[in-house]
């Protein structure tokens, strides 16, 4: 695939400032870019690089203004890096896409199958199973009787899905990532042991959710585990039984959220974040990075520490914490002075 | 599958209060239930969806005593969660069950198969291998030469067992979970290089264990990793290689086990733990989410923190960590008034 | 396999103190071996067990000096735990090889095979895959479109490779293991939805790196997310999109960072710890587990915490903190005592 600056700039609704018949084939980073490649600058961060860029044409934002003479061609958008992601898109629909169903796949009767779909070798699709039109599943997943997988959603290979789960519209799930397997629910004994409480309920995902590599959401003990509209969860996270996660969350890579806890929609949870059991979190709050929570967080908050309270304040007696041996010096002088005081 | 409180209550050997030829069908939580459900009050924080759930039935301990009037029939029984379980188990053992050998799986002639199997699609199983009776093998799981699966296990899809590992009876493997990869272990040599060190030991697990979703049981370097009978380990969990996991210890989600170490039984362990190699986590031992453990701990301890020290203790230092800004302060006017008197 | 001490000692460049035409046939843990067994002393922790060992033969360093007498032959060797690893994977080497390429794999015509091969059962190799020589493929991986996989690497069963990626020479890649997943990336929109930045670039592992079990090694946005030669990464890591890891740098299990950071080489990182994106980590830098970084670090520094800073302050300031109890307490008498001087 070549594109000319034109025919770029025109898909962007841009503004060219140089050859509007500089050809490009792919898309590069502004560091690494080679001629015949297209970049873009978006973070002032990176504003450096753009003098030394070996890119045939940088995508920039309509305000930007070089500090020294540019010899790229210039396409300016409104947004750098919304117009990047068009493009990016764009380059990988023009990429074969994957078709048919595989012979060497295991499809019960029963399944209803829609229409343009991809179905992988060794994938087996139990009884009852719901296929609806656009989907496409990888090799080697596994969809486990009543399953409903709606419109246009992916599956990469060796997803498993198990019984009863519903996947809805435009999701895309990722290689080993593990939907519906049991909560993780035991009676305890008199003797130590435990008992099995069986799971006999669901996940639910909406529509336009993301899961990552190698994540588990486990099924309701009784109802549904439920994942909203919207929702992006990143690699190797857990979701544990009966939790709710709100519209358009996100949350990075190795966060868990323990049983029946509810989270709140447009929250941005860091990774390796600790959720416990049983609580509530608002809509809005913002995590940062391996903060615990055990209590209920309101709207809008934004906490950090574990357990997890005001993220400022966090900061500000991290900074004591840092300077402790600081501070035992002030007290150790204090008790000295005092006791000098007293001896006069 | 439809059931009359009467047949319910004779079940549990509970009593009943109200309507004994009451039908349900499913089992509800308590603030989602509709008329057609049973549902169940254990927890004394849910009383208050008592008096407006729509369920035909609740389960409730001997000792309950209703603040109001109830539309409900209440079965009566010695302890409402476990009634609860048994008739969870009870419904879930009435769902269709998984039953013969698949054509499609590749089994090695050496195998010896037991009675009463299911092996699903795609399943390799390889040289040497035992399996025992009602043994569940689901699809594309991988058992590799020389392992032993006894009596009534089951592997969901998508479980590798790497060679000559056991598998107790009665155990629970859920999908994605990895039990015998190869333990890190890595020798540094003169150049920054390191040289791996072959793994040559295997997993055991004991009798009635759960493993949860893409957990991972590294093998022994030599000898074995031992997960006694009982144990309930979370998804996403590590055990690193040469560990043992004594009886009945129960791990949530996403906590980690380093080489060597020893952890006793009866232990509740919470999420995203962290636990040195070469130490040893003595019996009944209770660790908070989030804990790491670079020493020895006794029998018996309660502890949080990374490092963990005794819980208790460890609460009353954050809530001063948190109020670390007030502390400065006071240290602040400690100084000034000191240097007011010896000013004075 | 039976081997005699003059056999072992000869291999090792050893000298043997003890019956030379004794035999052993196993490699054991010095506190479990019985006779017919070799085990090793390296870790001064150990040598109380050497007393009382059941091995026929012992590995020890050259100057090893027993306390008391022993009965056991000795091989006494310049680095004992470094013989050990030869031997362990002598005996490796001689267990019996996967070979040979299964009729119910599922390879695409365009594919370039390299020699002395083995491919299992139910993997798929997609188009335009080059498999070099002496690789060994196990049952159940995926093979994306184009990707290349160099001479002698391992990938045990149900790994997943996405298109484009690049494993270089004698890798090894354990079970459950995601590369080239989508990178986390998404563009906020106005009405709090998020628009997918599609990922087109790839994941490259060079040569003699091991990737643990379920552990996800996303693709870069553009360009290539890098694993320098000998890096090992244990189980359950998660490395984001375009990172960087350098030469010969280990990490331990359930560790992730973030996009675009950049970790130097020879750096040795703890279990769970947490680098966040777009950081810098210098060359030997050592990170004690559970700590989370969240700006550059500098070569050879060695840190803790989270955010991490010096590891020996740490330790410090952390000894304080357990103790704040008894910090309260002399500034409560503070206070008291010249509440006391100014009333006199």
């Amino acid at each position: 695939m070549e594109f000319t600056a034109k025919q770029i700039s025109d898909f962007l609704s841009g503004e060219i400032e140089g050859d509007p018949g500089l050809k490009v084939n792919t898309i590069s980073k502004i560091e690494e870019a080679q001629p015949g490649s297209l970049t873009f600058l978006a973070n002032p961060a990176y504003a450096q690089f753009i003098y030394n860029t070996g890119a045939s044409i940088v995508l920039v934002n309509k305000d930007f203004k070089p500090e020294k003479p540019l010899n790229n061609t210039l396409i300016r958008v409104d947004n750098a890096y919304q117009a990047l992601a068009r493009l990016l898109e764009l380059y990988q629909q023009n990429m074969p896409q994957k078709k048919g169903i595989s012979s060497m796949a295991s499809i019960a009767d029963s399944v209803k199958m829609g229409d343009d779909l991809y179905v992988g070798e060794f994938v087996v699709i139990g009884e009852n199973v719901v296929i609806e039109d656009q989907v496409k599943i990888y090799p080697q997943c596994h969809i486990a009787d009543n399953v409903i997988i709606k419109t246009g959603s992916t599956l990469y290979p060796g997803v498993r899905i198990y019984e009863n789960c519903i996947i809805g519209k435009n999701c895309t799930i990722h290689s080993g990532a593990v939907i519906g397997a049991d909560g993780f629910g035991f009676a305890p004994q008199s003797d130590n042991n435990y008992m099995k409480v069986a799971q006999i309920g669901n996940v639910i995902l909406e529509d336009n959710v993301e899961i990552g590599a190698n994540t588990t959401i486990d099924r309701a003990t009784m109802g549904s585990t439920i994942i909203r509209k919207g929702v992006k969860l990143d690699n190797l996270i857990q979701v544990a039984h009966n939790v709710t996660i709100g519209e358009n969350t996100v949350i990075a890579a190795q966060s868990g959220i323990a049983g029946s806890s509810k989270v709140g929609k447009n929250c941005m949870i860091g990774g390796q974040v600790g959720i416990s059991g049983h609580i509530s979190v608002g809509d809005d709050v913002k995590i940062a990075a391996q903060s615990g929570l055990s209590s209920n967080i309101k709207d809008g908050k934004i906490i950090m520490g574990s357990p997890a309270f005001d993220h400022d304040k966090y900061i500000k007696a991290y900074i004591h914490f840092r300077n402790f041996e600081k501070l035992i010096k002030r007290i150790d002088d204090l008790e000295k002075e005092l006791k000098d005081l007293k001896d006069k």
